[in-house]
């Protein structure tokens, strides 16, 4: 057991921009991921029975349970585990592309910037089975702590791809086979009635603004969540996670 | 404009249970809501004259934007704007249940405890009319600055009936008409399936539980949505939207 209340450049590297991923269900998962490279695990006291019934002698430091508050944000639901390990890699947008598949479900996103909705969204993705996530570098979020907790552990089974332009993904998507479509709260169609066979790639655009002009109009078609005038929108998450439950069911 | 930093009796009004809205939109909502009683606007020094257009020369309270740390929790993205208010007067269950409509769903949550996600849930309820919204009064949280704000003004157009006994509120829903269908992961029918013709409850049990085991005996069927062995559960609120947006399209 260090003591890294005097390591100040440790206990930094959360802040400085490496991953410190937290709270037992994230922590668990990553660190059953062969594809992470794991720098550090800390637990809390009360937890070293658990966490060694589970992964054995693995090397670990243990700490009080207010010593958390040096690692992860100050409301972040750590329930006594941390660990700082590498981002997982991401994909060419290529390798999402599978030519052998008839039918296939990859989402973008335009501009969506929340880490917490992003996780979120991850966690729609895996639980309805899409090949693959598209965002671009310059305005996506890197894989945070938030982000891996609000995935709920199945940021370790998506797919992503950080491309540097999202028109660029749009064509090669296209070129792929995939039929584009843009969510939309002025679209005309109401997603349930779109042709849902084939490959399809579904773009949504940020909570406040929705899909930029040129990302719209790269789309094939634009639909809509038919919701009552009461509602400015939905929370890009759940639209997201409807989206995909409706194309993908 | 008064000095409320000395008056620590007003300033712990949130703290000590009285309703506490932050948040543009949230604040803006409720103040348009003529069921609200109004007891304190407080607005930062920067966003006055945008309040003023938009509600004249009603009585406000101007701070900086850090005396907010005062009235807010220490996370909550307030916008500058914050007000402290009644909460909103609950429903009997009689009242959600409308003899003259043919179709109908009211939403019913069993042992969900998050704020946000009551409020997430809400949202949803709001946007694809439901007719109400039925929590357990012991172990429901009452109406909260984060439940507010998690709705995104939709607070203010949802019925909500706090009960005593839910399996009683599941039998008067049943007297009335109401099929009573309960989210079960280990349902053998997936939500698409089901008949959704007529009056529906949709019982939404806990993230971490699901439903209590006598409530669930009270549901006329279990329904479940069809996701990936990667995944352990979706998150309450993402399940919910998804299963009131298949009930009622």
């Amino acid at each position: 057991m260090k003591n890294f209340r005097k390591d100040k450049k440790q206990n930094n590297v959360g802040a400085s921009g490496e991953l410190v991923i937290y709270g037992r269900h994230a922590v668990y998962s990553a660190i059953k991921n062969k594809k992470r490279v794991i720098k550090r695990v800390v637990v809390a006291k009360e937890n070293l029975a658990e966490f060694r019934e589970n992964f054995g002698d693995m090397a670990v430091d243990v700490v009080d349970k207010k010593e958390f508050m040096k690692i992860v944000p100050v409301d972040a639901v750590h329930q006594g585990f941390a660990l700082y390990c590498s981002r997982l890699e991401t994909y060419d947008i290529r390798d999402l592309v599978d030519e052998n598949k008839d039918k296939s479900l990859i989402v973008i996103l335009d501009q969506v910037s929340d880490p917490q909705n992003i996780g979120a969204i991850i966690r729609s993705c895996v639980a309805f089975g899409v090949d693959g996530l598209v965002v671009q570098d310059k305005n996506s979020p890197l894989e945070s702590g938030a982000m891996v907790k609000a995935s709920a552990g199945t940021m370790e089974h998506v797919k992503i791809s950080r491309v540097t332009n999202l028109s660029r993904a749009i064509e090669i998507l296209k070129d792929n086979g995939y039929w584009v479509i843009g969510m939309d709260g002025y679209a005309d169609t109401m997603i349930d009635k779109v042709n849902k066979d084939g490959k399809i790639a579904l773009v949504m655009g940020s909570e406040g603004k929705g899909m930029r002009r040129l990302v719209q109009e790269n789309c094939d078609t634009s639909v809509k969540l038919n919701i009552s005038e009461l509602v400015e929108s939905l929370n890009v998450s759940t639209a997201a996670a409807i989206a995909i439950y409706e194309l993908t069911k």
